[in-house]
């Protein structure tokens, strides 16, 4: 005997809840289509080194690694006993993606990707170890028209799946260093520090007060909190961090005019876990659920990593797993019109006759499929009734509609 | 630096091909839908005690094997190394899924599922280490009812891509069984008789021949060569069946009808890989390329390895990659209508003009996309060509349509 269940975190998906889910990634992609993306995609599974490149944060911690296989695993030892592993997100493979196709690829890259990553998460409500992401991303500008062309975007795919109410928060890496440094946080320490900030909606500015003070000193932390506060207060953030950091940071201006264009909201605590991230970083939350929705933000470094050559980028990804809990709660499953035809076993050899009729209602593009009459009627009737809106029964030649 | 290419074996796909084959899976979804079979999805990772239960035949030599995680690896050795695996198809997931939803299935399930399935396979022309099944199963109908079904729905759904000209292949593993015992094989060697019979197509009767003489005496391959080309050469290969295998095969009637309706073609040295098949097995085929585009059967015995409960099973998977590639060489690419709006770095300030104007567009239903004028117009004007059937550039408030 086996295991009956997938593996922990792991989903199987019934009909109903398949037919929902790729529902929703028709519209997206039809959304994303709309503004000019298309379609790349890659495998499931890369290089290990390309996976353990620093750049993916503590996610790197969470990598399904392959063992090596044949001879080579023979003579493997201790941490070199894989060479692959499955991908966690989708970005790193759009990077590696960019450098392997380059040449056939536009010069300004507007790409969406699709598909399954992995993360040896522990199992827990809304986080699973095998999970959609859908990402847009543009490679190659580096002005603010990426930003709104991919804000704009994800807001229009999250309004075709049906949702309305949600906000788009933004933030800037480059804001994010000048504080830290205003603050006299020392670099080794910014990530520290960031990864204290980003608590701030969970744990509160008392609890990120005593986060950061089990490292730094009470002078600097009272000062990162007193400015972050009086950044997260203004009706003007902007113009604020103009004040404190202007000659530091270099793109307020463009920050300004991609939140007065996209209507997002500026938060200074929203930081992002990616390592890769080198300016302006978004997500897209709701009241209904404690978690965002999308997001994503610009990567001008990560693809020279790869290909050895300065390449801006910037992405967005809808948490697909996400929306779709949120949506399916929601939803009424529709039932298409299907015929189901019920033939009783001693007439299978009627079957070519049937199958003329079934033929004709392909033909006329309706759903049709043929049953063998159980012994359990009642059960099998109640059990169609569930997909097929029609059910005839075959009998000497007639169809008897026996539909309840 | 990284590898820039994917791992061996595995593919990134461009744009223009990830759009064929998006169509492709369409028809084919399309197809299945209209027979009744509804999607279903499993995960891609399985526990390697299911992979490894020896249905698998020699695929489970194939198998990606995932590196425990955690404290279970640090105290794991040798074989004990990997506790999950990549699947490497699609039917022993099913069975396990079924075990699983029972409580949530139709009395009969007629299911589809499509899918990446893996196989560390040294990489071939045609052959891949991620590739893309499209299975249909309809598990609980023990009559021919559902080899019929699934033949029907599997020729709707080729047809459906644009293939035309192809052949079912069928056979029964009971006549194969039956044959063997007819020669005098012992059961223990029937597994080597009949994968030597299975290469009848390539390397002819005398390679066969060979192959079986080197562990099988002369008389019983004689015997085994005359009876199977016999058959071979027959108009009524299953009345010649019915001579020989009569008492034995129970199915043989049967197997008559579903070849009478579906035109299937017998074929005595169909043999299929798979240990799970128990019964009618079958193939399609084209004259174009040297392998089949489509294989399955019935197999009524999984599933109880699984459940514990006994339940008849058949299905049919189509080897995506196969018809994807045959089908793509022919196919002519289609531009979409699509506008690309060019504006000028100087002119950014006027984004919010301008994305009116694409907002409308989108409205009326057309792709529009945001670029902004590059260094080298003519080469990005060549690129966007490519993929845009109108370009309008922003001057001055007016949109000049500069489509070459």
């Amino acid at each position: 005997m086996f295991n009956k269940t997938p593996h922990k975190g792991m989903r199987d998906f019934l009909p109903q809840e398949v037919e929902f889910r790729n529902g929703l990634l028709r519209k997206i992609r039809s959304a994303y289509s709309a503004f000019g993306f298309t379609e790349v995609e890659t495998p499931c599974v890369e290089d290990l080194s390309l996976l353990l490149s620093k750049q993916g944060g503590d996610n790197e911690k969470l990598i399904y690694k392959i063992l090596k296989r044949g001879e080579k695993l023979a003579s493997a030892q201790g941490d070199d006993l894989a060479d692959l592993g499955l991908r966690y997100e989708l970005t790193l493979s759009l990077a590696r993606y960019y450098a392997n196709n380059a040449g056939n690829l536009p010069s300004v890259v507007k790409a969406m990707q699709i598909g399954n990553v992995f993360r040896a998460e522990r199992p827990q409500k809304g986080r699973f170890c095998q999970f959609i992401q859908c990402d847009i991303d543009i490679i190659g500008e580096p002005t603010i028209v990426a930003e709104i062309e991919l804000i704009n975007s994800t807001v229009s795919a999250l309004r075709a799946c049906g949702l309305s109410d949600f906000t788009i928060k933004i933030n800037d890496r480059g804001i994010l260093k000048a504080l830290c440094d205003y603050c006299g946080f020392e670099p080794e320490t910014h990530e520290k520090v960031l990864i204290a900030l980003d608590k701030m909606d969970k744990i509160g500015a008392d609890g990120v007060t005593a986060e950061l003070l089990q490292f730094a000193p009470q002078e600097k932390v009272n000062k990162l909190m007193t400015v972050s506060q009086e950044i997260a207060a203004s009706s003007q953030p902007i113009a604020l961090c103009k004040k404190y950091f202007g000659d530091k940071v270099s793109t307020l201006d463009g920050l300004q005019k991609i939140i007065d264009i996209t209507s997002a909201v500026f938060d200074i605590t929203l930081v992002r876990g990616m390592n890769y991230y080198t300016g302006t970083i978004f997500e897209v939350w709701t009241a209904f659920v404690p978690y965002s929705l999308a997001g994503g933000g610009r990567y001008d470094k990560l693809i020279e990593k790869i290909t050895g050559i300065p390449t801006c980028a910037c992405g967005f990804s809808i948490g697909f797993e996400r929306i779709s809990a949120l949506l399916y709660e929601q939803s009424k499953p529709e039932k298409k019109p299907a015929v189901a035809v019920l033939i009783d076993k001693k007439d299978i050899d009627d079957i070519a006759t049937v199958l003329q009729r079934v033929k004709q209602m392909h033909e006329s593009g309706s759903i049709c499929s043929i049953y063998v009459k159980s012994k359990n009627v009642g059960y099998q009737l109640q059990k169609l009734a569930l997909q097929y809106t029609t059910i005839l029964e075959y009998k000497n030649g007639e169809y008897i509609d026996i539909t309840r």
